[in-house]
């Protein structure tokens, strides 16, 4: 049995656990579904058979575990403070202590956008990056803060929330309860609750024609398509996501003068589009130093930036 | 001849030179007016001139200089890339280069909010702080951004420039050529700018006694007082732009969670009134993580930032 590192990312609907080695090669993974509304430890118990399986599969065992959350975690215990989007909202859950007695080795936990930044910066173009700033953009806008090659944290895990700016001070209302939010703004549900009147309207005939006029079928990417083969008014949606995109990207480049921002998650396939306009964005509104030497650009690991999180987690500890 | 350290603050109407012990006691202190008009060469000569007239005063030579500068400057060289304030705009002019042979000891040139930030980080409240978000709200807002202690310079020394987040998108044209900068929206001059009008409009009658009817009077002090002793309408502008820059707080409270935020410069002399309500905002706005153990606080040195700065960073270099 060989000594290998485990990755957990606990999200709500799909936990996805991964083997790799020390360098990060993720040699099998797995998932299922979260079914949080069973409690905490029915869904701890899941976690720690996923990963005995992977252990099975891989006739290893796991040396350290990383795990992701969607919330607040003491980092210095491993227990979590708040995860609002589970099923009784996890209060001071021992994760790392659980996991550490089912498991036999180290635990440790982390917020889970910090955890896709972490996999960023570990396995993907933050390898070259001195500073970063890391924007996940799905259901909601998570972020990541890389200053000096180093994930900053904060007590909690929390910094690095990119999502929660306020962009439109008297914008609509948030998940978080802010108002005028990145998040409220420029998410997946934002921009498909757009992409879904507009197929209602007729105003996007392409998308209409992709979808088969259904509007489960209208995300971020076939709206995307729907643009570049003529939905004008399709296309003035994702610009104008991306514009409040680019005022939250040359927000951090102005704060912190980054060397490189990095625009992951499932909204980032829109692709281009996306990212030229957010180009021009931060050119635009970054006025007091030049930003040639600031790229922006689509994530190298995609997806998969949770799980590799996880897994440098479980690597690196909190020395990252 | 004792060995001191000698500060030069750089502004677009008055050079403030001191001359400090290691520990940061500032033995001496001279002004001059800058008279940028006159060149950078003769500036450069007055910059001189101060500290060697400094010396004499202490009978000491300094073992090295800071100095900050309005604008951007090569970290490694000292030597200016744009000092937009001062007249020809200073563009390559090695600073440091000159003073090093003037002075005859290690020159260091620093932006100056970054070089307040430094001020407050080294002798103010920044020292029982791991993390601050530090602003000047004068003239322009600036600002500085230490992370576990450190200061975030990036290769210009421009990180930190908190004062150009955009917070209303579509605001007004700020100086740097954004819209809706911080800046534009609650420095000085803005402030004041309202002042003047409700002056003139005759809805603040506690200002016009207390300023005599002239708009020069009226500074953010002056409309504090106002407010203070019944003028509803100034209360109100302070208010709002008190709205703004906790706007601006709470933006990089959320991307950074630091332990410490400091209000400097002169418009932080509004006092109670701004510092209460931006604690406010912020506690309305970051809804990420507890903001309890954020502390947004008045500097505790003031208009005397710079120049201690200066001392800061002819004492540490850069490593601090």
């Amino acid at each position: 049995v060989t000594a290998l590192y485990a990755g957990i990312d606990l999200g709500g609907t799909t936990i996805t656990a991964g083997m790799a080695s020390a360098d990060g090669t993720v040699l099998a993974r797995r998932n299922i579904a979260t079914q949080s509304e069973d409690g905490p430890d029915a869904v701890l118990e899941r976690m720690a058979r996923l990963v005995e399986g992977l252990a099975k599969e891989t006739q290893s065992t796991p040396s350290a575990v990383g795990v992701g959350v969607p919330g607040l975690v003491d980092l210095a215990t491993g227990t979590t403070r708040f995860l609002p989007n589970l099923a009784t909202q996890w209060r001071d859950i021992p994760v790392a202590q659980f996991l550490t007695q089912r498991l036999h080795c180290p635990v440790r936990v982390l917020n889970d956008a910090r955890a896709a930044a972490l996999g960023e910066l570990k396995f993907g173009l933050g390898r070259s990056a001195r500073s970063m700033a890391f924007f996940t953009l799905g259901t909601g806008i998570g972020g990541g803060v890389v200053i000096d090659g180093k994930l900053l944290l904060g007590p909690l895990g929390a910094a690095g929330e990119l999502g929660h700016q306020t962009i439109l001070p008297n914008g609509p209302l948030c998940g978080c309860g802010n108002r005028g939010c990145l998040e409220s703004l420029a998410s997946g549900p934002a921009i498909m609750a757009a992409g879904i009147r507009l197929l209602r309207s007729g105003m996007a005939p392409n998308l209409h024609t992709l979808v088969g006029g259904d509007a489960n079928q209208v995300t971020p990417r076939s709206m995307a398509a729907a643009a570049a083969s003529g939905d004008t008014a399709v296309r003035d949606v994702l610009l104008e996501s991306a514009t409040f995109l680019g005022i939250g990207v040359a927000n951090v480049v102005t704060a912190l003068h980054p060397d490189l921002v990095v625009l992951g998650g499932g909204v980032a396939e829109i692709g281009e589009l996306l990212i030229t306009h957010v180009r021009q964005v931060v050119r635009q509104r970054v006025r007091m130093f030049p930003v040639d030497d600031v790229r922006v650009e689509k994530s190298a690991v995609g997806d998969g930036a949770g799980l590799l999180g996880a897994i440098g987690l479980a690597i690196h500890g909190f020395e990252f």
